[in-house]
């Protein structure tokens, strides 16, 4: 770190994280008069509150200035025009402008190239998705299709399948979309166990077409395919292909006609937003998916125009930053309430630790400071009856996020009014905390005084809120921006690639080497570790005894 | 701590912890003549490899001296014995006797009284299960059962939900298991969008019968069967109580004669074994049902009666208690590799850090050690296209507890190859890494020597491997209760109380006073935070906006 301005602007945060790691948040909130104004805003639809973190108001000045230090600014405007920000592939991430209206495409300085093209595919991808939806696409036997099996993994599954489910109240009532990603033959089964041939449209997403789950599973349904009848030319009917490698798709026997491309430049991680988005669009049809982007894309403008003192991703981000150093060996949790939204911690956990789980800099050089954390939780209600104990009273403390949605209707049991007191009830509950003394009341009148130490709660453990009056198209893309802003800011703080993923490539070249090994009649090189080899061996006896 | 035993045992870890964080796998696999053999085993049909941490062979020592040293086989011994382990509520715990052949179960010293309940609690479980299966059991208008729908949340869900899916292979044809937990009505919605009341059966489970989530989903339940017609007594052949106040399941409405009864020594994330696993025996049949206690059996006798060195579970909450120690702020990844132990993350999840998240000792004060760390993952292959970056690059440690199944079959794409391989290659490389000298032959060959740093990964990272040579009943038991014993030792090491979850109280209370805080008739009062009461008044405005 040669830039003394950035050294400087690093150390003044690092030094005020290590002394405010037990900061009273309540104490915060009474003694600070701006904290309401500062940490919390309403950007793109979404309402978000940052305020109880422990994140003393000065320390919040040193992270905006170590923002303005790490160029912020030049970087977001360098991603949004279209420069190589993924450096160590030399390709720029223009994710946002897949969900730029036309002329914003062009403007952002991405090129009218990218903007005609993007806007192609999505006039492809529309034609398509209603031709299915209005039952004039017909399966090979001239049935209209009513499954879609969307077949992918990583980035081509995780974005595609939360939006089918968020927005399950806007879906088309024939098609049920199912996602398949594992290699496990039992995933494949369980899949298409309910689905006949003639009435099943299955995609097959992968950016590079080569990807070993997709590829194989690929393979099986085309095999599944043709033991119901369907092969051929008849096969053009019920199998697409999205990809960024068209030539492979049409080698392996797609239709020219029915390839939804894109291009090296949509990040897996990023490409809901791109042809990847297929299946999503095929449910919730094409004017929902564009007002899907037209949300995302309000968090863009929010993203690229606001101040950073008050720009919802970049606040997200350097509250993270902080407690990555003011609170270490915290994780992040991510708490939906809403059971449509039940998938969103998968996809943050992809984006954020696909995103930012590095250590090398841009120099080449180790990074002096840690990067993401793990990224993990589940749906609330649910999740407040299995780890929430360990939240409350556990010996680590690990900030949550809580998304909120506002329920849409009041039922007689009042289910929705108890999801969102519940919500709201564990924040207090972090926050609040409950003391010895007042648990010892409540002890106190089972007879077991002693028990209060058990029953007392600590308190002061932090929690963001993001409240969404709605869970619409809209609301739901400018959700999913927000995020993936977060996670750039983060990646151009901590001075990594946010877009490449080479840790993955290790696993995938050793995974070709064992793959064959497996083979009974293969003898086990004498190079291989003892336990691997020895490993090895018991399986291979254990199949032989199934025989 | 009084015991200058005990003292001197934690110090001694402790200190070891403190200076080996760094201790290189490898040179241990190579450099200790015994380490596979005292780290690697075999129990109740599973093989366990705990040698790939970085837990030199002293070490090891030292942590047997310090479970010797904190009566690990006492205590041990004290919880089959039906003695008040759960202190903080006075109560045994006693899963063991729930899965333990009748003579043994009276010979636990759990009493031969709780020998016959559980006798007689399977066989009802047995023959409502038969009749149901047969379709002896018939729904209201004559017609059999098809759908079941399982109402419960946390243990009550967890369990039966895993079991079910594990165990598919054994599912009757004609039943389908769907289950119900979280309290926002979207859940519910999609549990019985499909389902057709009269051949529904559903089955509330609920250890109070006064759970929130689960009482207003089986009041909505019994809204939607009388909205299709079947009330009142024809309700009896629809509805049947899992419970333990079975007073209050009657009040409900509940015929007493379909209540499947436990005890309050029955723990909820201890409860599959118990009535609470119904749905999984009406999915899987009694036979198969037993063998899944009797597989968890041969894991209890194993526990009772292996030396700590040689004990399974002992072994596993060692190292997972020197982790805590060694590799500060770590997380432990559960990455089952079969798509059929899609939800094991889940159950284990819930497992422990409800079970050990807590943070005062048997005395009443603070714990001078971390106690459970967070537990998280998902199923392999999908998540090594998601966090498996962070864990092969990323700048924190995370050891991985691999639960790999050897593939039943080989099919035409070598799928279940595929996925075993994957397995093992993801082990060897986050133990081998890749050097920068390695990683820059690569980066060489493309022209961008400089790339090297960026696809080099430092390797020496930890992992347990669980091998099953099948999934089935047996092995699926086996391979709970390994886990079950793993928590429970932990929670003697930490001296806390792993049964109770005092934690989850405080939420609960402060839910009920929000809740009535959400009708828009209510002043809000004076005495609420500021950021709570505009929180509320901003979602009460949100409300009146949608009409």
């Amino acid at each position: 770190m040669t830039d003394p301005r950035l050294a400087q602007a690093w150390h003044d945060v690092a030094r005020r994280a290590r002394s405010s790691g037990e900061a009273e948040i309540e104490a915060m909130l009474r003694g600070e008069p701006d904290r309401a104004q500062r940490l919390s805003l309403d950007a793109a639809g979404l309402h978000l509150d940052l305020t109880r973190h422990r994140l003393p108001g000065d320390a919040l000045d040193a992270l905006l200035a170590l923002a303005e230090a790490a160029s912020i600014v030049q970087r977001r405007d360098a991603m949004y025009a279209g420069a190589p920000v993924n450096f160590t592939e030399g390709r720029p991430a223009l994710h946002v402008a897949l969900r730029a209206p036309r002329p914003d495409g062009a403007a952002n300085g991405a090129g009218a190239d990218v903007a005609v093209e993007v806007a192609e595919t999505l006039e492809q991808m529309s034609r398509f998705s209603e031709a299915v939806r209005d039952g004039a696409w017909r399966g090979a036997t001239g049935r209209p299709i009513s499954d879609v099996v969307h077949v992918g993994i990583g980035g081509s599954h995780l974005g595609p399948q939360l939006a089918c489910e968020a927005l399950a109240e806007y879906a088309h009532p024939r098609l049920h979309c199912r996602f398949l990603s594992n290699v496990d033959p039992h995933a494949f089964d369980r899949a298409v166990r309910e689905l006949e041939p003639s009435t099943t449209l299955a995609i097959v997403a992968s950016k590079s077409w080569h990807t070993l789950e997709t590829a194989r599973n690929a393979q099986a349904l085309r095999r599944w395919f043709a033991d119901g009848g369907i092969a051929g030319d008849a096969l053009a009917r019920h199998l697409v292909g999205v990809t960024a490698n068209v030539d492979a798709a049409v080698a392996f026997g797609i239709a020219p006609g029915s390839i939804f491309p894109f291009r090296d430049w949509v990040g897996g991680r990023y490409s809901l937003w791109s042809a990847i988005g297929l299946p999503a669009m095929l449910s919730i049809g094409p004017a929902n998916f564009r007002a899907m982007l037209a949300g995302a894309h309000a968090m863009d403008r929010h993203f690229s125009e606001a101040p950073l003192a008050s720009n919802a991703p970049v606040l997200l981000a350097l509250v993270s930053l902080w407690n990555t150093l003011a609170l270490p060996g915290s994780t992040e949790v991510v708490v939906p309430y809403s059971d449509a939204l039940r998938s969103l911690t998968a996809w943050l956990q992809q984006l954020q630790m696909e995103s930012n789980g590095k250590r090398v800099g841009r120099d080449g050089a180790q990074v002096a400071w840690p990067t993401a954390p793990v990224v993990w939780g589940g749906p609330g209600t649910d999740v407040q009856h299995s780890f929430f104990q360990a939240l409350h009273q556990g010996t680590g403390v690990h900030p949550v996020d809580f998304i909120v949605v506002v329920p849409s209707h009041r039922d007689p049991e009042g289910r929705g009014d108890a999801l969102l007191a519940n919500a709201l009830a564990q924040r207090e509950a972090l926050l609040r905390g409950r003391s010895g003394d007042e648990a010892g009341e409540a002890a106190d009148r089972d007879g077991r005084a002693w028990l209060a130490a058990h029953r007392a709660c600590p308190g002061n453990r932090p929690s963001s809120l993001v409240l969404l009056d709605r869970l619409d198209p809209a609301r739901f893309g400018a959700l999913l921006a927000l995020y993936e802003h977060k996670t750039a800011t983060l990646g151009w703080l901590w001075d990594i690639d946010s877009f490449d993923q080479w840790g993955v490539e290790l696993g995938k070249l050793l995974a070709g080497d064992i793959e064959p090994l497996l083979d009974p009649g293969r003898e086990l090189p004498a190079e291989l570790a003892p336990d691997l080899r020895a490993l090895l061996a018991r399986i291979r006896a254990a199949r032989a005894d199934r025989g």
